[in-house]
């Protein structure tokens, strides 16, 4: 077997299966890709049998051949090679040769009956999505995702079609994060649980263009030209997100967000593993964050500008979810949406595309000072 | 007492000291800045009781204060500040309370008998160097300074004032640098050992300008503009460097150094905690660079033009080695001077300033292949 690809091509290839590859596990197997090569075109299949991402590349072989190659060796001696032709080659010795201008580097490959296989999954429902807008989605929705083994349904972002959009939520019992993607239309009526560890390597190659999505209540399957990505699913029920969203929250706080972020950056200058807690005092047009740390007798407190309507009140929040929330809206102003001391507060960008829908919950705590 | 100060002012001279404050220590004393305010001057002061480092501001106080504050802490608070003005003040219930136009931040002070103080030292040589000079002499051979217990003389950079200059010196055992600032002239012949620690401080500060060094057996002393550094030195003999350096190297390789770098970035992929010999084989106008992990099964090789006068040679050296002093030499062309396989390499810039000399040594290894 020989056949030649460019280095820089190689390398943006093999970087989008790599983040497959599980660093850790008991099946040695897995930190191999898998190369077939059939009728002119290279596919290359990582998996942690989890997730399986193929790949495709058309080259010039005349032989079909199937063997695993060390994944991370690999793509760290392709990303070493600046730009060039590389020569690939099948040598005795069960040696897998890389030849270039500059050099040869030798990587051990074998084959073997145990194989990994995309596995054939009846899809019975397509839609399609534009990447950008899915990737919007993840990154609005992801650092809100669970990650407690006793509640596996919160380990992933759901995809929820219905009446209004696509909606993606996520949360981990403290927080949660509604986004609905408007402009989509379908007649699918169902719900899907993505994993966390799909989303993360699902965000990293998609870029433009659209993503066809093709789905069973087990597996989800991406699809962009050349790239395959198949995920199974969370085969558990959502919690009902829509009963904790509350509608009686009408005390209204309207704050800037370049204010409010930069006061939390330096309360969490005070906050520890074991000191979370800020405390907003919220009066008619003044916001009063502060942080106490008993600990090193530290403390931390300022007063913003604000537009507020509602009832004076003294809230608690864990100051690192607050920042998390805060950082992820990416309008001028956010709106707050309160209750009371104990109840859920909705948080919002003050400004919003038509296209979509934004909103963030966050479980105060019970103040202890 | 109350004083004033801005916050990216107060940012960069806590910057100074932070450094010297140890991360893990038995004397939480030692993780305190000791501000001492006398006289319309604040000095702060932090040591670990091997480096003492006092910077000095001039600021609005009528009283004098003496007390320590958490060192971390007080700078995370001040980095946080936007570019404004703080109020510092002390409060009952030791509180040093630091407001802003944004808020109120308090952080815990305290008092003590025991004091930390900068030592009395009566220094009786003193030099000025340029701080660039010395910044760069300090970059070219820190690499190379031995981590060791066993040898403590080597855990710093010496400094040896000789005929032909000041020079530098750093070897580990398997690697040596010696740098030669050739146009400082004094009457000194001595030899100075500067710790590890104190040349990475050291070299956070040095920018520009020039630096006063006074010395005694026991500590050095380093003088800027409201700056002054004092360190303990390492009091033992330095080995006889000269005794080490050969001159019979008479087998001279020049190649460049984009080459030979880029293809030690290949071989050191193939590389490992317990793989880290690389051999060269060395020929008329030709050098090969190998590794081969007999681990991974795995092996790189490639080719460079060289010019080369000498025997044939293979000759064998610890690939992460090798890397450092390439990485550390900024001409284009760099020489080799071999003896044989067995004996030590010198690696030289190929082209030097007159102001300066730069060898850098390295011992073989014996080639397993």
């Amino acid at each position: 077997m020989e056949f030649k690809i460019n280095s820089k091509i190689f390398e943006k290839i093999l970087s989008n299966v790599i983040p497959v590859i599980p660093s850790k596990t008991t099946n040695p197997l897995l930190q191999n890709f898998l190369f077939d090569i059939k009728d002119g075109q290279l596919t290359i299949l990582a998996t942690d049998l989890e997730i399986f991402l193929k790949t495709q590349v058309n080259i010039v072989s005349e032989k079909n051949y199937k063997f695993y190659v060390p994944a991370k060796l690999l793509f760290e001696t392709v990303r070493a090679i600046p730009d060039m032709i590389i020569s690939l080659s099948l040598e005795p010795n069960n040696q897998l040769k890389l030849t270039t201008d500059r050099g040869v580097y030798n990587l051990s490959y074998f084959e073997t009956s145990e194989t990994i296989e995309l596995p054939e999954i009846p899809f019975d429902k397509e839609i399609n999505l534009s990447s950008d807008e899915l990737k919007r989605a993840i990154e609005k929705t992801s650092f809100a995702v669970g990650d407690e083994d006793m509640r596996p349904a919160m380990n992933g972002i759901l995809l929820d079609f219905t009446d209004d959009g696509l909606r993606f939520v996520s949360t981990d019992g403290h927080r949660l994060v509604k986004f609905v993607n408007k402009t989509f239309q379908s007649d699918l009526r169902e719900q899907y649980i993505i994993p966390k560890k799909a989303i993360s390597i699902l965000s990293k190659f998609l870029s433009d263009g659209d993503i066809t999505v093709n789905l069973t209540k087990t597996y989800a399957q991406f699809k962009l030209p050349n790239l395959e990505f198949i995920t199974r699913l969370i085969g558990e029920k959502y919690p009902n997100y829509n009963s904790v969203i509350p509608f009686e929250n009408d005390n209204i706080l309207k704050i800037k967000k370049q204010d409010i972020q930069s006061s939390i950056k330096r309360m969490l200058v005070f906050a520890s593993d074991d000191i979370k807690q800020v405390k907003l005092n919220i009066k008619e047009n003044e916001f009063n964050i502060s942080i106490h740390n008993i600990d090193t007798s530290s403390s931390g407190q300022e007063t913003i500008d604000c537009q507020y309507n509602g009832e004076p009140m003294e809230i608690g929040f864990n100051v690192f979810y607050l920042n998390d929330i805060v950082s992820h809206l990416d309008s001028e102003e956010i709106i707050f949406k309160l209750n009371s001391p104990s109840k859920a507060c909705l948080i919002e960008p003050g400004e919003v595309s038509e296209k979509e829908e934004i909103l963030m919950l966050l479980m105060p705590v019970r103040l202890n000072y």
